[in-house]
């Protein structure tokens, strides 16, 4: 298992969208390759803290029982049997969805990726926070969207910034096809839109007809007693919902949904069957089992205590190595931390000088669609031990501080 | 196991795709869907004839020594053992390709989507077989494509016609994006691009600067001694090569590849990532396991040895019950059989009689993007028994020998 690695999905396709030279990220990659670096730029859950034996048991059941069945086409929109064990999960977070409004797609991802074939026209506008997610980016830049990023604060997107992106586009006869959004437990920002600025998104984004894409991988990964309600289970009308086992069983079986109201189901359907016929029958149904003959609730609990220690050392280490200047978001779930650097310095360009020093992240500017971003970058704590993120940042530490002396000597020279 | 339904991918598909209206579609299947009916209608391999007892040692294998990196995400253009691995299976079709050349997709249907994504914009003109592939027919609507049928006889597409279609292209000053073939026991058709033609095709095409896609999920399939050479292992340039598990393992795994120049490599791996980010790394890595630690070609073996034998019995079954007037082919692989009805039959209007009698099948409309193909319908060997194969065709062939009475009737009456 390759894990400090900077060649993960989420690191290369951020130097991938943003345009960096192939010949720059294969050098950086050869890099960041080695055993030795420490990687904080991953978006890899810790799946080597699931339960390979009683999965070994479950697959021995699923190839006797259901062993053809398993390596067969099945319906476009995915097993009933599972979408119904899907509704159940998603009844725990406060949605109430019928099994006949889910398609299952490979991943969210493609459930994204569909939506936008369907939605989309080249230079549609879409909303989105900033940052967004990367996956999302590619996603609307495929599509040819022109994405407007709406700001942000602790507390996650701000009401008033939506609203007033709403009013300028409909003084310009304009209008959003959609708002994109990652409300809880944000990738890569780390930060959670609260109880009551939920309430008043949905409040402006119905007095403005907005759609909106709530995109909810994380909110199952919650270290609180009650993680705020998705924004679906708030209303049913006007927001779209995709979900995953990614992050709560395992990215690898690349299983998603999106529940819609039925006339967008319908034609995502037909956008799934003419984009692969159906999602695998073999990783539905280990999901299936895994959803409703495991333990799985139990699972989530052993992902989530790990990765809040994580969590913590990450922030404890922060605290300690960290130069003045530097500050970053607190997150009380999900697998990321946002930093933002001191005043004038580059997440892009000191890349290459942390590499040398042994350490990775994501600069900020994958996760903007308008090289915004250079100021952040995103570290994650769901994949290196608490060991390899204290010494990680330990060594980030030293190369921000490095820098930002080289920025002082540099002001005082040209001062 | 449900084998015996017309609600399988292919039949349900054609159906959506070529404009039945849903209530017709769910009366027909809440038929179709009753055990007593006999499917001719399906499209699925046999996944009961897999060595479920030897699959259950090889997962539990992939548990314990790759568990965590299964369940993980994985590089966009997929695992490169896996790739290598494929390569390998290449090769013993004549076809050198370096691991490097291959991108990894759910299922060959994702390769064709993103290769049409990658190529086609609306009312660009896409050359294809008439019949074709229903799945593909579906990629090009949905890319807006306008789909010219080119005709074949036994022999595969017809040279001379290609020809033609090119050459009147060329007077109207407008051209072809590209050529989707699947030359070898074609689906639905169930006939194979003769050894002649295929250079043939592969000269006019270059001549013209034809792209061709040729999408290959059958010619390990064969109840030949050798079947012919894919038209990939005749020319490196100029022909885009798609490939699939579904055959040779299993489709539930939604495994395919495509072979493509450097170029149009690069294309398809961002348009991968930005749809999927990556193939589910749990089936690819189950996929590895059975081409390199199991006896892939001696399986292969098992389900040709099966399919020939199901061929048999339909060939037979069709000379013993079909009415004069009715026509077929003789496929050396595959899965299908092309049936010509007698002349002024229609197929669609025939299928409630047909299901009404027990027996289903997918009328020859769906495999045409332009109405055509009444006269005609496909037949499956591959998965329903041989007794019910006979069984299925004795129903046909009395359903067919009824319109044939009805229509002889209604000439003599209104001549």
């Amino acid at each position: 298992m390759s894990g400090t690695t900077l060649d993960d999905y989420t690191g290369r396709y951020a130097a991938r969208v943003h345009g960096m030279a192939q010949s720059e990220i294969r050098a950086l990659f050869s890099v960041a390759n080695r055993p030795e670096v420490v990687s904080l730029a991953g978006g890899n859950p810790y799946t080597a803290a699931l339960p390979f034996d009683d999965l070994e048991e479950m697959f021995s059941r699923l190839l006797h029982d259901s062993g053809p069945k398993s390596f067969m086409y099945c319906p476009g929109q995915g097993d009933p049997r599972l979408r119904e064990a899907i509704a159940d999960v998603l009844e725990l977070t406060g949605i109430r969805a019928s099994a006949d409004d889910l398609v299952l797609t490979t991943g969210a991802q493609q459930g994204l990726d569909l939506l936008a074939r369907t939605f989309l026209d080249p230079g549609d506008i879409v909303l989105a926070e900033g940052p967004t997610y990367v996956g999302a980016l590619g996603v609307f830049q495929a599509a040819q969207a022109d994405v407007r990023h709406l700001p942000m604060d602790a507390q996650g997107l701000i009401p008033a910034g939506l609203e007033e992106a709403l009013r300028k586009l409909e003084t310009q006869g304009r209008e959003a096809k959609f708002l994109y959004t990652v409300p809880t437990y944000q990738n890569p920002a780390g930060v959670t839109l609260s109880e009551e600025r939920r309430d008043e998104i949905l409040t402006i984004a119905e007095r403005y007809g907005l759609l909106v894409i709530e995109d909810d991988p994380y909110s199952m990964i919650t270290f609180e007693d009650e993680p705020p309600k998705p924004l679906r289970a708030r209303v049913e009308r006007g927001v779209i919902y995709l979900g995953t086992v990614s992050k709560i069983f395992a990215a690898g079986l690349r299983l998603g949904w999106v529940l819609a109201p039925p006339a967008v189901r319908d034609k995502l359907l037909l956008a799934v069957e003419a984009s692969i016929l159906c999602p695998p029958a073999l990783t539905q149904e280990a999901t299936r089992r895994f959803l409703t003959e495991m333990e799985w609730q139990q699972q989530v609990k052993v992902f989530t205590t790990l990765y809040q220690e994580r969590r913590d050392a990450l922030l404890g280490a922060l605290s300690d190595y960290m130069p003045q200047g530097t500050s970053w978001t607190r997150p009380e779930g999900g697998m990321f931390v946002w930093l933002d650097l001191p005043a004038g310095l580059d997440s892009k360009a000191m890349l290459p000088r942390a590499l040398s020093e042994r350490v990775a992240y994501v600069p900020g500017t994958g996760f903007y669609s308008d090289g915004d971003g250079a100021a952040h970058m995103r570290l994650n704590f769901s994949f290196p031990t608490s060991d390899e993120i204290r010494e990680g940042v330990r060594r980030l530490g030293g190369v921000i501080s490095d820098e930002r002396r080289l920025r002082d000597a540099f002001t005082a020279d040209t001062e």
